[in-house]
């Protein structure tokens, strides 16, 4: 009879989860960038596509310390998600209202990551992956801190300038 | 010259996504809560189940508020998500490695909700919008709670249990 997988082996799927999901951001936010208008937004995407870069490396770094080679298999969650945020940069928005709207995919895109990079941390803690572990939350630090960053910007006008066009054609 | 879409177009399209991911899940949370072995996971999965119904009514309420009928346009966020999931219970886990593995699957869910709710609140207040801020905002806290109650049944033994699994075949 077959052993069933152990949390070891669900570990090593979620980890190429969500090495292919990052490598996926690196393609998408590029169009994220393309289609900000605000400055501020534009260098908050190109800034995080840098960080992403390193995430994918840093998942190689992972992969490397559990003497396995970095592998991906196909993230659907994420692909959802760009799915959804590709639709948004092809509808016919007020540069604010669409400003407003790839805050929100991009938001939608780091809480994916937060959920996923929490369970890895948690599993990789309780079976003693501490290299892994370290890695692991500087990622998710950093993509913690993307989200604040888009959150930011929201707050600091873009919305703002969002909803005063609502109000101007109600 | 056909009027550019405001924010009040991106908050309707964006109901209709989230009414649509609330849908999914009432249909999706049965599968989580027949595939976990922990009876604690499996009634978090059913209590949240008859939340999500919640969730739905609470967003006819807000389609009401604003005079508009409620409507769902599919959510490929959600739908990846739900789709990954079902890709998980389909593996041949350990029991408690899949428990931790529907945990997973069930956060990815939440925060994607908590992303999504969270846009909407900002614009609706934004936009004056004060009854369809209370509901939301209601969803939110569930939402938040919900994601919060994954973590301590994975803190509470789940993930330990999982990681013994992994020791003992190592």
């Amino acid at each position: 009879m077959a052993e069933n997988g152990t949390l070891h082996d669900a570990f090593l799927d979620e980890l190429r989860d969500v090495y292919d999901a990052e490598q996926q951001l690196t393609k998408a936010l590029p169009d994220l960038a393309d289609a900000a208008t605000s400055p501020n937004l534009k260098a908050a995407f190109e800034e995080h596509l840098e960080q992403t870069r390193g995430h994918v490396q840093r998942l190689e770094m992972v992969f490397a310390s559990l003497d396995e080679k970095a592998s991906g298999q196909h993230c659907d969650g994420i692909a959802g998600i760009i799915k959804e945020g590709g639709n948004v940069a092809d509808e016919d928005y007020d540069e604010s209202t669409m400003d407003a709207c790839l805050i929100a995919a991009g938001q939608r895109a780091e809480h994916y990551e937060i959920a996923a990079y929490g369970s890895l941390i948690a599993w990789a803690r309780g079976m003693g992956h501490t290299d892994a572990v370290d890695l692991l939350q500087q990622t998710l630090d950093e993509e913690k801190a993307a989200d604040e960053k888009l959150t930011s910007l929201a707050e600091g006008g873009i919305n703002q300038d969002a909803a005063e066009t609502a109000h101007a054609r109600p």
